[in-house]
């Protein structure tokens, strides 16, 4: 059993070459849920999404968020009417939201909503997200205000200068890991912290409150997003730059700390890292994504073949 | 100037067929919203989308609801992950409810996002809600418990022994009509209530404060939309019956009241109402519904052409 921390592209490029390796039923996948939002009555959780449609074979593998052939006739309707979408979703896509919305309103958590969305597709592993508290994560901008990290990301594309990263739960309550997580680490051979944003993705994960203190009685292996001072994609440089730490791999191992025991930077990245592990990480095509998942397995006690 | 109070079906046939002799833009259209119904998070208008969809010339006329040739993509997604809608919506039509929920949202009545909607289609016809009040009509049944009138009809299928009808507004403030509405009925040359069903499409209109005062001052003819003892389409008698009335055009007579100046009932229908005139009302096309329109027009001071 291998436990994955991931957030959205990088994560389940690797899940997906995990997964020419373990079958399905031996990987449970902790989900950040930090990027979570409301939109057009929906509730949408995107990393969610992207691991459910990755795991039930229907995942667009171009964009690497979406279903595969997924039309956008209501978007576009509804643009002609005068609504536009600040987050374009297709007709299968939205189906999967309006279904999570409906399911929670009547009573279910985010933890089981998704398992009776997963179920509905036949999918075997197990799909947790990190939190049934909603938590959203903000930048602050120059001016001190706060921005939605999607506005920043998809609505800004980026290009604001920003100061900080501030996570924020719906009662402002501590964010706390829901105990299905806190198990599933627990009952894992090992636990992988995929390439995703340190910031945004895998960052929140290691804040629920429980996920640490299980973490640091598991092996845990942890991929850099990072070549040199770029991430290989998003918005990660900015964002870290922000939160107070080198937008490389050396601040990413820091943002792990010590809960990391086997930390894996790209072969071409030339930033220091003591005691870092170096892999080809750039997971262009499944096949090298199933050879870097094969690499880090074979160091993974109990999880190696 | 024409102004139709109008339900689903019945009437949107008839307008059909007076746009053929009349322009768009003289033609105002009343349209029930006592059918309105919340779904998948969404404000959903029944008739309004109706009315809507055929001056946008998009109008499914093989079911008189929903878009032509639109497609259920979200709905099968949705009901193969366990969320089954009550109301299949199709892609486009979902658009507008999504839009319209939005519009509503950021503080819009319904009229005025029926407007924008409206100018997104290029709709030069007017089309306004009856009420910016939301109401619903319940069926009771039996054991005295209401039942959505929605839920007895798509749900039930009608085929559930009803004692009475009860209209009820979410704040249960009385219901009154909009300011748009009472003028668009003083500013016409006469008013045409279409074949629509009596208690759960006109009568909700006839109900709204302002609007029988209104019409007594306008030259109002009426189309029964009984012959015999059944009406053309949908389940009008047992809700007559369970709403005190005869299920036929006497008792539809009876219903409209002294605001009717002119009666207009099936030429096969037997049912004695005095002074009532006879024409063919049954519109299986396009060709008879605009004789229908043609004759009725002749009739109406200020409108014969």
């Amino acid at each position: 059993m291998i436990t994955v921390l991931s957030g959205g592209t990088g994560t389940p490029k690797l899940i997906r070459g995990l997964r020419q390796i373990l079958r399905d039923n031996e990987i449970t996948v902790i989900v950040n849920t930090a990027e979570d939002l409301h939109q057009s009555g929906h509730y949408v959780s995107p990393d969610v999404d992207t691991v459910t449609y990755l795991f039930a074979g229907i995942l667009n593998t171009d964009t690497w968020w979406g279903i595969k052939g997924d039309t956008l006739d209501t978007y576009h309707a509804m643009e002609k009417i005068g609504y536009k979408e600040p987050l374009p979703l297709g007709e299968r896509d939205r189906a999967t939201n309006i279904a999570r919305t409906s399911f929670m309103q009547s009573g279910m958590t985010l933890t089981e909503a998704t398992q009776k969305i997963c179920e509905g597709y036949g999918i075997s592993a197990k799909i947790l997200p990190m939190s049934d508290q909603e938590v959203t994560s903000y930048v602050v901008t120059e001016d001190g205000s706060l921005m939605h990290y999607q506005e920043y990301w998809v609505g800004k594309r980026g290009n604001v200068p920003i100061t900080g990263i501030r996570r924020v739960t719906a009662d402002e309550s501590p964010l706390m890991a829901t105990d299905a997580v806190i198990s599933a680490i627990e009952e894992s051979d090992g636990v992988l912290i995929g390439p995703s944003n340190p910031v945004t993705s895998i960052g929140p994960i290691l804040e629920c409150g429980g996920v640490r203190e299980a973490l640091s009685k598991k092996f845990v292996a942890a991929v850099s997003p990072f070549i040199g001072n770029r991430p290989v994609s998003g918005p990660a440089a900015a964002l870290m730059t922000a939160w107070g730490y080198e937008p490389n791999s050396a601040g990413t191992r820091k943002v792990y700390g010590d809960v990391v025991d086997l930390f894996v930077q790209d072969m071409k990245d030339t930033v220091e890292v003591e005691g870092a592990m170096k892999l080809d990480t750039m997971m262009t095509n499944l096949k090298k994504a199933e050879s870097l998942a094969w690499d880090i397995l074979s160091y993974m006690p109990g999880l190696s073949r």
